[in-house]
């Protein structure tokens, strides 16, 4: 592996730790926890593993002798920047407590457990992975353990290789899973302990205990480098609207982040389209009346974001696809050979009139998209839509149509942008590679101390290292019950932006006058070796969070 | 203006000056000089700035005095990395040489002399533009100075102003300018000295006096920075093919750059296409081969790299454009008012056979992009391309019919990206922040040493700063002839890749294997703060050309 500069010069970099877990570490116990909904529900799904305390690490005298043990590694879904110092961090503190201990990866995802794949994680190979970016170490991916006869296939080699403890590194969903693991193993007195880690670039993985998942910071720092490089081109050429669409599931974390490090003239947050119920024409007038207000004052240029998941949150759209997905679904035979054009009026006619009038008002191309390009399971593909285009397709119609009725004078030249595989994979940023190492330590002392069904987590970051607080969550405390694919589930919360929080009160304070104004700030690329105030900042939205 | 904390620390830095300018400045003048080719035309064209010997500035004893000068600077042409670190090297050597010296910045580029547009640039504008990206200070502009009534209405403000001398920041096209305008206002004694300075991201002006425009350097470390990191997300998931377009109008040294920089599986440089008369189906069977090669091995996955001038070097290609061009404007009448579909029969029809089967064998939606979307002049919109969708659909369409024949197993995923404006306006790099400082110190010492017609030069940068070699190089000295829109014209000549050059060799020794193996770099973000080694490196293109 040939190396670039800054990787070999970043190797030499030690993260940072809390003094909790930099030399002998003691256990400090809390009280019962409870599931943050539907208690009872929960604790009959999680007997073994529900009503355990929070568990905090913290500095002692005592130097405790620990047994060797053999400890598995799975990353899970998709990458965020740090998940190697994850790794990175669970290795060292497991050779800290006994040199004869041993930590086996589980390639390209719980897909590895079930498959029994794997590899020894030896001192060599990890010392080519400290502080990169990438899952390429072990390999990630999307196999979901939910079954027993995964459990047990799991189980099989885990007992071979002497395993009895397995961290799972990966996003609510995983971690949900990690907990169900934890409690079968714990039923059957497996002899196999259970411990997640909060892994996502999206920030939904979040909430009273746990802060911030991993690779948001790295993630929108590398987004917001090149949005404001964008923004500087456009106040430079002054001629071009840039439509930049972001990566992001669902909630709106990751746009909602790079508008208050950047300041654009619009973002879009769908949490907040839900809430005020707007159609796709309301969102497509409020961009239009910024670009005409902005011609106005002779500023035919300026930046839009949009959080990939938007289309979902629009009310009308969300209706509009849960009757595309019955009605394709329900008539497929009637509707399977005929060409688009009949699709369409086929759908016009049994789409009911509110949904039939939701598909009319979309360009062509995007209405073909929802009722044609379909996955194996039937299901719109909601995240092949072009939001950024249609979007700004739409913009430009109505600023013809305004432009006719002498309401808009001006110039509307659209760019679009989509990023996300840009910034999954970056080298973390310092917070993040402290972060993420105080996390795998967390982990391996968990384990350490026997725990299971736990999350590790850190707390208190936006402070110095040193001050941050490592320990334990149960996870059975993070689930409530949601239905998920008709049935009711046990599963951690996702956390969406919310309206009444700091990062979007602050936003929506200042957004007009970042609409009108060009008010566009550069954050420049992440750096890892200059002045603190540059390389150690966290997020706005976690530093706006833990301030409000 | 709010500040990110980057832009903040980055205002202490103080580019680093050759040796040469440093102190007290002498001038070494060289042999008188002549045109790389039509010498006889050239010197009739240039009677008044053809001929004059390079110049060096070396480092003296004596401290002369300056009289006070007004000066003019022009912005020309697409944005680069550095364009504020010239204006902040001249605004400062104009005040070192004498304080009562001013500056004045014309808007919107060369537009602005001609319309009297221009503002004073006085220090306290200048100081919050040093080391920053973008040419937002006073704006950039497309305007070509060509005609003597827009020469004659610059001499207006140039004389209201008192300004004796001008500085032109641009291209290739605004460099031929720039001499033209000297030579104009020499001619008539105007007392007006011009002076150019090398800018261009897609690093086509170079020759053997000029060692790289400035901004390429940032421009291609910026790609190479997401390109790697897609290439990290792309070994981790292990599941998709990513075809990155990179800027750069003609020129492939941009792509050529990124994958010295990044090694991807593949990258398309354009000159060899057309040097090896390669058809776009050729260029696929490359690429669907590369893809089946790594698939057999299980691989499905990897990084294409296409230069976004591609498709005008394909021999067919650019034929076929050719004579759609002509066919079009010749029977608009008769074509104008048809739909697609006879369009396209109409062509097939009337271009001439081996034209017509290229167009053909085209993806419908890029043969009615080439006939169809025209700009204002009638012509093909060959940026509008997108050429990384075109290719990418037809290796999927050659990879399922070698899957029929049993010549390929695998799963074929591939995923877009274009990036250009994501690096033009990146913070500078050190190198080019030094460089472009340099040459707008340069080009105040032109000035100051009563030169016209010249560009301001700077060599030996791959060696550390303090040895660089500053001078000037008459832009006679570039010219040739050239056929542009039917007529011979003075031109800079373009430097595309040399084929036999050494990035190429360097290339094309090592490609096979970065095709088969997965051999990515990452190089990570442009660090400004860290070890020489990872802040202060060249582009391997310039480090291959100077020591080859």
């Amino acid at each position: 592996m040939k190396k670039s500069a800054l990787q070999i010069a970043r190797e030499a970099y030690q993260p940072k730790l809390p003094l909790g877990l930099r030399g002998n570490v003691s256990v400090k116990e809390g009280e019962p926890t409870q599931s943050v909904a539907d208690q009872e529900e929960i604790k009959k799904l999680f007997p073994n593993t529900y009503g355990l305390p929070l568990v905090e690490f913290v500095p002692s005298e005592e130097k405790k002798d620990y047994a060797p043990i053999n400890v598995g590694v799975i990353l899970s879904g998709g990458q965020a920047p740090g998940g190697h110092n994850v790794i990175c961090g669970i290795f060292d503190m497991l050779k800290k407590q006994n040199p004869e201990s041993k930590l086996y990866g589980f390639l390209m995802g719980p897909g590895g457990l079930v498959d029994h794949d794997y590899k020894e994680l030896t001192a060599d190979i990890i010392d080519e992975y400290r502080n990169t970016g990438g899952f390429d170490l072990i390999g990630s991916g999307r196999t979901k353990l939910e079954l027993e006869g995964q459990f047990e296939k799991g189980l099989e080699i885990l007992k071979q290789l002497n395993i009895t403890a397995l961290v799972i590194i990966g996003g609510d969903d995983s971690n949900t899973n990690a907990c169900v693991l934890a409690e079968y193993y714990a039923a059957k007195n497996a002899g196999v302990q259970v411990i997640g880690c909060p892994k996502t670039i999206d920030g939904d993985l979040k909430n009273e205990q746990i802060e911030t998942s991993f690779g948001f910071d790295t993630a929108c720092k590398t987004y917001a480098e090149v949005i404001g490089n964008i923004q500087r081109d456009a106040n430079s050429a002054r001629k071009y609207w840039h439509f930049i669409k972001l990566m992001g599931r669902s909630a709106s974390h990751i746009a909602l982040e790079c508008a208050l490090q950047c300041q654009p003239n619009v973002c879009i947050v769908s949490e907040e389209v839900e809430a005020k119920e707007q159609t796709l024409d309301e969102i497509v007038e409020y961009i239009a009346g910024v670009v005409a207000k902005r011609a106005a004052a002779g500023n035919n240029f300026g930046t839009i974001l949009i959080p990939e998941g938007l289309i979902e949150f629009v009310p009308a759209i969300k209706k509009l696809i849960a009757e595309l997905n019955d009605l394709l679904a329900e008539h497929a035979a009637e509707v399977d050979g005929l060409d688009v054009a009949d699709i369409r009026e086929w759908l016009c006619k049994n789409l009911t009139p509110a949904n039939a009038a939701t598909f009319k008002s979309l360009p062509e191309g995007v209405g073909n998209q929802l009722a044609l390009e379909r996955d194996p399971h039937g299901n719109v593909q909601v995240s092949l839509i072009e939001t950024e285009k249609l979007l700004s397709e739409m913009v430009g119609k109505k600023l013809a149509e305004w432009k006719k009725e002498g309401k808009y004078v001006g110039k509307f030249a659209p760019l679009h942008h989509f990023f996300g595989y840009e910034g999954r994979c970056a080298a973390p940023s310092n917070y993040d590679a402290d972060y993420c190492y105080a996390l795998g330590s967390s982990a391996a002392q968990l384990i350490a101390n026997g725990k299971t069904g736990y999350m590790a987590i850190v707390k208190n970051t936006t402070a110095p290292a040193e001050n941050w607080v490592a320990g334990g969550v149960p996870i059975t405390m993070m689930l409530n019950m949601e239905r998920r694919s008709g049935a009711m589930k046990p599963v951690i919360k996702k956390a969406l932006v919310r309206l009444d929080g700091a990062p979007f009160k602050t936003f929506a304070a200042q957004r007009e006058e970042w609409a009108e104004n060009t008010c566009f700030i550069y954050p420049g690329p992440i750096q890892y070796f200059g002045p603190s105030e540059v390389c150690d900042r966290t997020t706005v939205t976690l530093a706006l969070e833990q301030n409000a």
